[in-house]
Order: structure tokens, then C-alpha cells, then sequence
């Protein structure tokens, strides 16, 4: 399955820093005592572990003033690698007077139950607890601890995520509304689930992002497939293909050639962002080879110009497990279940191929001991027939996607209601616009923050209308009850 | 705590039956495998029970004609005892077409995952899952079954629940939408929880019941404590006391009369129904007790009058646990922490006594080895403020309370908002909207009934307005996409 996660591949392996964000020293660290199981009652095995969460009082109005808080609910990654990149969040905060928070999701970074994921996943009575249900609860807790803490019962909240991290704050509106008064889902995938989205879905759009980029590119790479397969079945195939791909060490197979370049592709059109444009450059070498060059040469100049030179090409650099990707793996194959194939389709660039549920439910069963359960995710969040069932149910929730991320396949790409509403893009990447604002923006980048900006305004004042004919309402009650002591839902 | 629950005292012990219901031979028994933990990922451990549920299908419209499934959501009791008194759908699934799906709360009746309910709470490993969150998963999973069995995925569910269980259907609508189209929540004191409600509210309408039913009764209650008080104080004071009151053992403490009492007052407050009225028949005895019949004689009468004649009373009989009880203490010690108590107020027909939280935690940990989390609940589910949060979230739930009714001072009495409505009764008792109609009725509850059936008839007339727009707008993209196998959001 292909990657999700707010940053591409080539920014994966960069040390994060915060020095893109001014002020680094205004975001302090806190840790949360969580209850590692919600929907259990115990006496003696309340485990808890340490959750830990980042605030930025900075630019906050204040609890008198009813100055919002804005959280990022994170996602699969250590807190100290999303955070410095959510520029909505510090981009906004001065304008709305918010104050940042950012949560850490559960089994990642420094908030894993066991010290380590590997410690967590191969605990059987510890790595059950590792699902979205359990995850938005404890952001449920932390968001009401920070409020009590800093006594802002009135200060409207707003929930911010991106890509799985988009699917938990849309996920959290709807279950919790009495904690967010708003959530931006950006580039969530949260149809991707069951039998909703087309399996062939992401590659159809990776497809026609490469063809809108380059009909050659496309082609090149839709017929190298074949040439890859009938290099590697000549003798010493695989040693030729290894040599031409200058990779680190000799290839086992040529689907291991072929699955690098499936995720360099993937990853070149969903992380296809201004003004660099990755996908771009991938076309142009591709497209640009000297005259003469076979198909393997072609698609070699890809994979130099997207990764950039280097002495050799080690092919296994996407499978090698990170904490982070194990953690990911382990939700996959449990709850996370996106059934995502290449599909059969003519137009498709790559080799015809389905999503087998079956074979996936073996593979999560002998890697992980665990039965993956492909029905949950909608049983518990729905999903299915989205449009008729929140028609006329709960609001203000914002779906942003980027037509050409290819996780937009999976995405709700039209409003649902007055206030369920969908921001989409045309040339947008995934994630796009919850990143750091930078000046080299394109215009309908800008366009698309500032609307959301808009909406939210409209979501705090409508709040702020309320809470002052609740107020009104209230004192109204207390005064007719001539209750001095206690009044009705006080 | 007060008991929850449809039904009164006086007819619990007797056999319940469907002979009140036309056709008992339609109310067909089904079991679901259903998964004890639905927040945790396991291999070898998704231990399940067998959860029961009845359907009857006499009345349905049918899968074609998109008719409602009308669903009972259990509470703290059998199923079989509560479904034969719960009118609401037998009595309505003719003018509806309707489904009727009663389905078993997880630990009662036959739903017990050790067998018993003394095996289940025995076992620390088993009696954790014993919650609501757990419990409307359930429900969410038995109704998706019960819909992909009969192929009526565009049929619309109503969930309809009193009491405890009218807490769960309301707030099934809110966490599982997308399942449920509406909710009845009769008599739900959703807003008994943490700080919201006053604590004394429950038994301030307690005394306002019997002050407005005879202002003499109430006296004569109201001084009875110091009275009996008195007597017992006396030499062989708690045995003038069992003598006076005929109970079959000799009192052990005033406490055990007293505590008696308290049950029988809140009983006949609670279920004060039309056309007997017992809370009538209690002040009546009282009131009416020869002259100069002193007041632990008048009491004594008025226990005569509401229990009936028998020849011994046994002041014990509440306190000893049933299955039931013993499930419900559980859920009252783990999550359901109503802080009720009698208040200090002068009003007040009982001795001034404060809600103890402290008390209370240790008595659970004590008794049960629980730690009580009497803030989950209104974290889970909201409640504070639920004006001001749900003013602009949700939609389709009716609260529909009787003001005489003690529990309806944790219920929500104001309409939310258009969709979100209270539907109160100036003399209704506990549930009384949803148990079977008679022809004795009275005409503000037939009215109330009336008002319910209303506004669900516009709810499924809005579904079905919503159902063929979203099939015309697919059928629209289909054609547009021009994509003959799979479509977005299908």
C-alpha cells in the first residue's frame, strides 16, 4: 500500500528542524498520564503510558476572550517530525489568536506504551490497543486536560490533520463534537475503506498524473514494465538489470526493481508539489534521455533525477521497517484494511494487478498474529453512501484534497451539507495545504488557505453567536428558577 | 441510586408475558456472534458471545419499498422481560410498515458472555467490557447484520430506547449515524453525570410529586424520619419498629426501614402511570388512615396500600441482588456514575444527605475492585453545554420526558435545536410514551405519542427525499464518468 503522511520520500531522510517556524522556543513540550484501554474498567490494570504534546501559547487571546485552540491530532510519525512542517497552525494562530497544540498519536515517536514499537507490537496484550477508536479517545482526554488546565471552557476548539491524521480529525468532529467545534480533514483518504472507493482508485490518478505531465513519460514508463521482465529472463538478467540500475547490491528479483519504482512514482505524484514539482523532473529525464536511449536507460535517468545522484541505488531503502512504517504496518493490517490494487484497467501505467483481501488477511495473519478486520473502519465511522447518511448530519467539517494526489481517489471531493463542505484543487499534491505557507506559492494554493481561513472565521462566529444566547439563556433560567445554588446544565 | 428501568417495583416480580401483544408467535429469537472487545486487535483472542435479538416481521413493508426498521436497544434487564411492554414499535409497525428489531444489552439475559452474570463479574478479564461503548458497538454491528441479511440497505433505522436505554439511543444516533437515522430517548437522563444536573434534582421532584399530589402526605412523610428515629431510639425500640411496620424479620437498624421506604417513594414517583396512579394510592392510604392513627401507623398504611396486602413485609426485598441488579451496580461502579442524593434544600421529604463521591469510589473498589470514571461518560458522550455543542451538530433524536418523573431532571427538557427536540408530558411518568398504549389512556399522552409519530414520519420523509437525490446524483456521475464497473462513492 502506498505510503500516506504529510511529506514525501526525498524530505523523509532530512533531519527536521523547527528553524523553518520563528520562535522555536515558544513550542514547550508536555507529557499526558493516557489510559492505554478507553472501553475497559479495571482496578488494578489501568495501564496509562506518557503521551506526549507541544503548545505554543504565543499568539493565544486568552480564556477571557474565548481565544480558539487550534490541534493537530497526529499520525503516523514522532510528534517532532510533523509539527515543524503544519504551518496552518503557526501560519493562522496570529490572525485567529489561537493557541497551538499538537498531540502525538499513541505508539509513535516518544508516546509508545512499551519504550519501543518493537516492544509494543510484540506484546499481544499491549498492541491491541494500538487503533484509531483508542487514539481519538485519548485525544479526546488530553484536548479537555489542556482546557481545564488553562481554564478555556469557552475557547472553541478546531482539529487540523492531514492525510491518516485527516481521517482522525473528521473522524474526531463527528464522535466528539462536544470537544471540536471544527475539524480540517486535509488529503484523507477516509472513503478509501470496504467496498466504497474504486481499488484502482490511487494508480488511476498517479496514471493521469504522469500522462497530464507527459504523454511520453507515461508511455515509457507504462511499456518498461514488460522490458524490465524480459531483460531480467535473459541469462544473467538480473545481473544486467542491476548494473543498468546501479544498484547497491545485486537485484533477487526484478520485482524488486519494479516495486522501487512503483513507490518513487507513487510518491513523485502524490508529493507533486510547487515549485519544484518532483514529478516533473522524474518526466524530463525520462522524456529528456539522449537520443537512442532504450527503455531501461530512460527510466535509470528517472530514477537519478528523483533521488538524486548518488554512487549507488539500494532498492530495499522503501522496505527497510522504521519504527514509524512498523507502527503503520501494524494499523494496516489490523483496522487501517485500504484495499488498493493497480486495477485492469487499459489506461492504467502499470501491470494489471488486484487488491486479493484474502492474501492480505494471510500475509498480516503470519506476520503479525493478528485478523485484519476490513469492516470495522466503516462499521465505526461509516463511510458508505457518506452524502445520504450526513446529509442532514453534523457539520463543520472541512475535506480539502488535491485532484492530482492519488490519495484524492479515497476522498470526499464534494460538500456534503451547508457545512460539510469540500476545498479541492485542481494542481494540488497531497497535504498540501496544511504545509508551511511559502512565498513562492502558487496563486490557487493561496486561494485554497484562504478560503478555508474564511470558513473557519464563519464557524467561530456562529459560535460565538451561540455562546452568547446560551449565556443569555442560562442567567435567564437562573434568574426564573430563582435557583441561587444550582441550575439546569449549568 | 434510584432505580432505572421501564417498569415499576410492583410488576417486576410478576411473569412477564407477550400475551398482551397480538401475534407473539411473530416475535422470532436470533443469536449473533458478537466480539466481546471491539477495541482491540487480536489473533487468537477475539473471545464472543451470543448476543440475542428478536425480530418480528409481521408488519414490514419490505426491502423494495425502503420501509423503516423500527430497533429496541436493551437495557439493564432480559430482553424478554422488556420487549412485550415496550408498545412504541408493536403498536406503530403497522402505520410505518415497519421492521421490529429488539435486541439484548451485552451481560443480561441470555447475552452473558461467562454464562451468568455472577461468572462474568467474577471475571477480571471479562467484566471490563461490560459498558455502554462497548454495548451500542454491539447494537451497530447486530443492525448492520440484521440489514446486509435481508438486503435493506436503504431501509432507514429508528432506535428507541427509555431510560438507561433511551441514553443509548441517543447517543447511538449521535456516535453511529450513519446506522441509525433517529433516535427516541425516553426518559434518558443523559445530563445525570459529573457536574451537570443538580444532585438533589432527582429527589427535590421526588417531594414535588407528593406535595402536589397531598401537601398533607408530604408532611406526614417528611416528619416520618425523625419519627421512626425516635421510636427506634427507644428501649426495644427496633423491635416496637419491625412490629409496627410487620416486617418478616426483625429490623436490624431504623436504616432498613428507612431505606425501604425511600424505594417505595421513588418507585411511586417515578412510575406514578395513568389509570392508577400509585403514588395516588400510597397518599391516599396515608392521608386516609382513621383519626388519630399516629404517623408511623399512617406510613405503615401507605406501604400497605402501595405493596398490597401481604402477610409480612419484607424490607429487604430491593436490596437483595438479582441478575440484574447485580449487572446494573456494576455499570453504576465503573461508568455509570449518577451523583444522585437527597439535597439539602428545605423542600426536600427526605433527611438532608449530600451525593459522597469519595464514599462512593471506595465502595465500588471495595465491592467490585472497580475504579469508578465518573468523568468518562461526559467525555465519551458530551454533555456539558449540550446547547451550546449540539446546537449546530446532529439532528433526529426526540427526548421526550414527564416532568413528573424524577429522572427528568438529568433529561434534556429544550429543544436543541430543529431537529433535536423535547417532547415533555406536564404529568408523565418514567417511559411511559414507549411502553404499549391502552385504551385507558389518558389524552396528553396519547397526544405525546402522536407528536413523536410526527416527527419521525418527517425524518423518513426527508431520508427518502435525500435517498432519491443521492441515487439520481450517482446515477448522474455514473453516466458522466462514463465508467461502467465502479464508481465513487457507489
Amino acid at each position: 500500500m502506498p505510503r500516506l503522511g504529510t511529506l514525501p520520500i526525498t524530505m523523509q531522510h532530512e533531519p527536521q528542524t523547527i528553524s523553518s517556524i520563528s520562535h522555536p522556543e515558544d513550542f514547550k513540550t508536555y507529557y499526558y498520564n493516557q489510559k492505554l484501554d478507553h472501553f475497559n474498567y479495571r482496578l488494578d490494570s489501568y495501564t496509562t503510558f506518557k503521551q506526549r504534546y507541544v503548545i505554543n501559547y504565543r499568539y493565544w487571546g486568552g480564556a477571557n476572550a474565548s481565544a480558539p485552540i487550534f490541534a493537530y491530532l497526529g499520525a503516523e510519525f514522532p510528534l517532532d517530525e510533523e509539527f515543524p512542517n503544519i504551518g496552518f497552525l503557526s501560519d493562522n494562530a496570529p490572525r485567529f489568536k489561537a493557541l497551538q497544540v499538537y498531540i502525538e498519536h499513541r505508539y509513535y515517536g516518544e508516546s509508545v506504551p512499551f519504550g519501543s514499537m518493537k516492544a509494543a507490537l510484540k506484546n499481544e496484550s499491549i498492541r491491541g490497543y494500538f487503533n484509531s477508536a483508542q487514539a481519538i479517545a485519548d485525544y479526546a482526554a488530553v484536548l479537555l486536560h489542556i482546557k481545564k488546565n488553562i481554564s478555556a471552557e469557552n475557547s472553541p476548539i478546531i482539529v487540523i490533520g492531514g492525510s491518516y491524521g485527516g481521517m482522525l480529525a473528521a473522524w474526531f468532529r463527528l464522535k466528539y463534537p462536544h470537544i471540536a467545534l471544527g475539524a480540517i480533514a486535509s488529503s484523507a483518504p477516509i472513503l478509501y475503506f470496504d467496498t466504497i472507493a474504486p481499488q484502482a482508485g490511487y494508480f488511476s490518478i498517479v496514471a493521469k498524473d504522469f500522462k497530464e505531465t507527459s504523454e511520453s513519460c507515461y508511455k515509457t514508463i507504462k511499456k518498461s514494465w514488460a522490458e524490465i521482465d524480459r531483460v531480467a529472463s535473459e541469462p544473467h538478467g538480473l545481473s544486467t538489470l542491476s548494473k543498468r540500475f546501479n544498484t547497491c547490491n545485486e537485484l533477487n528479483a526484478s520485482s524488486d526493481i519494479e516495486e522501487y519504482l512503483v513507490t518513487i512514482y507513487s510518491d513523485a505524484a502524490q508529493y507533486n508539489h510547487p515549485p519544484s514539482y518532483p514529478l516533473s523532473i522524474l518526466c524530463n529525464a525520462i522524456d529528456g534521455a539522449s537520443v537512442g536511449t532504450d527503455t531501461v536507460g530512460r527510466i535509470y535517468a528517472g530514477v537519478v533525477a528523483y533521488m538524486g545522484n548518488h554512487s549507488c541505488y539500494d532498492v530495499n531503502v522503501f522496505k527497510r521497517p522504521t519504527e514509524n512504517s512498523e507502527g503503520w504496518n501494524w494499523q494496516t493490517c489490523s483496522e487501517m484494511v485500504m484495499p488498493i490494487g493497480f486495477g485492469t484497467s487499459p489506461d492504467s501505467m502499470f501491470p494489471p494487478q488486484t487488491f486479493n483481501l484474502n492474501e492480505f488477511i494471510n500475509e498480516c495473519k503470519s506476520f503479525y498474529g493478528v485478523l485484519p478486520q476490513p469492516h470495522w473502519v466503516t462499521t465505526y465511522y461509516g463511510g458508505q453512501d457518506l452524502k445520504l447518511t450526513l446529509h442532514r448530519f453534523g457539520s463543520n467539517i472541512i475535506f480539502s484534497n488535491g485532484l492530482r494526489d492519488p490519495y484524492s481517489s479515497g476522498g470526499v471531493l464534494e460538500n456534503i451539507s451547508e457545512n460539510i463542505l469540500a476545498v479541492t484543487t485542481i494542481n494540488g499534491s497531497h497535504c498540501l495545504d496544511i504545509l508551511l505557507a511559502r512565498p513562492s506559492d502558487p496563486q490557487w494554493l493561496v486561494m485554497q488557505r484562504k478560503t478555508e481561513v474564511k470558513i473557519i472565521e464563519q464557524w467561530i462566529a456562529k459560535y460565538r453567536e451561540d455562546l452568547l444566547a446560551f449565556k443569555l439563556h442560562v442567567r435567564a433560567k437562573y434568574i426564573y428558577e430563582g435557583n441561587s445554588t444550582d441550575s439546569y446544565q449549568k
